[in-house]
């Protein structure tokens, strides 16, 4: 293969947090719940532990809104020893469920750059989380037909990776990932010799963050906006191989 | 094609209540929170209201343990006007954490016959529910490698099908489905022209009850037992088309 036959096979784009913002809808949620249990301890004290709760039950609800509010629950409780009333788990219910009915909010420049790079390349969507929430999210943001293949994944380690592109015949080195958390869009992809494209979000959630340290020696591509990505990959075109 | 040679392309399987045991859980884990809520109202009384709030949810939450938990939280909290206890609520979460870590119970006769099938055939997995859920049954079920596909979908309506079967290029007169619930497994597949054998479970829940009204002119065939399974497709191979 020519150097300037070089294209990407696939181009796949996490979601939460790359193509929407889904982050603050975590923490408004959160720090409402925090309001209601401020009267029985410190909130950093509460929020810790919320985490803490989250973490430990991740193994059994995997991501999403319905475990994060079962966890907060929870956690109010343990807290609490018991004292919350059913009332006051009502509301922490309550604006939870708000979240499902949240509207989907592009980041700026998504849509064109989705666009753009849809005409010249064969798009996929990975996301981790729910089922029925990535979907109706999915759903809602108006981007699906730019997506030739979609893939809800409950975790995002290298086997899944390596699945994905064996079972859609993806030459790993071939396959570009593009998303805002090092731990699960880039660390796994370079270990099976994809490529990848980090782009930070405002914040990162505690439990998405990875020393410096462990990325002594990973090459990847950050870039501050998602604008930037077509000049990258038509320059990429050239580079790599 | 001459009659004597056909065969099914593949062979799908719902995975709930037809490989393995798990309505009963629910059931069980109901019991248990209607006794923490007897003292409040009659029993009928609050299994009613459950269900209706399960099913109202269902848009949002999906299947799964979840959703179940949140629901049957979120009546708990309604039926007492929010009187019930923190600590009330946490033994509800208690009992249905325990649902993650129940052993997967295989149906009598499904490992015997899913391995007859396996050396003839393609075999699938098409379940419902919770992504993260069902994986983890599917693993601890030990029947995964005898399975060339594994789908987890949001949910079975004909749609769901003919996506599925587009995606693996399977023609559907050569799909058959096996499941036992009539609404999700057998006549979504009928209607994109597939086949389907329904084998009934001892309970089935009530929003997967479809009326015999709805089955008048609806062509699949009903087994007791999965042993019988390998027979009806040995026959089926000469009978259909």
């Amino acid at each position: 293969m020519s150097n300037d036959n070089f294209t990407f096979e696939v181009i796949a784009f996490d979601a939460d947090d790359t193509l929407w913002h889904n982050e603050p809808l975590y923490r408004g949620a959160q720090h409402q719940a925090l309001d209601i249990l401020a009267q029985y301890h410190d909130r950093d004290w509460i929020e810790r532990r919320m985490y803490e709760t989250e973490i430990r039950n991740l193994e059994h609800y995997g991501y999403g809104i319905k475990g994060f509010t079962l966890s907060m629950i929870e956690t109010a409780i343990e807290l609490t020893e018991g004292r919350i009333s059913g009332a006051e788990i009502g509301r922490i219910i309550e604006l939870t469920r708000e979240m499902f009915s949240a509207p989907v909010e592009l980041l700026e420049g998504v849509e064109e750059t989705i666009r753009i790079l849809a005409a010249s390349h064969e798009l996929m969507l990975i996301t981790k989380g729910d089922l029925f929430e990535q979907q109706a999210k999915i759903a809602r943001s108006g981007l699906a037909d730019h997506f030739s293949k979609i893939e809800i994944v409950p975790i995002k380690i290298s086997d899944t990776y390596l699945s994905i592109t064996a079972r859609h015949e993806i030459t790993p080195h071939r396959f570009l990932m593009i998303g805002n958390s090092i731990r699960s869009d880039i660390l796994p992809v370079i270990e099976i010799g994809g490529r990848a494209i980090h782009i930070p979000y405002e914040t990162t959630w505690e439990h998405e963050i990875v020393p410096e340290t462990e990325l002594a020696g990973k090459e990847f591509f950050r870039l501050e906006h998602i604008r930037e990505l077509p000049a990258l990959i038509d320059e990429l075109k050239f580079k790599i191989e």
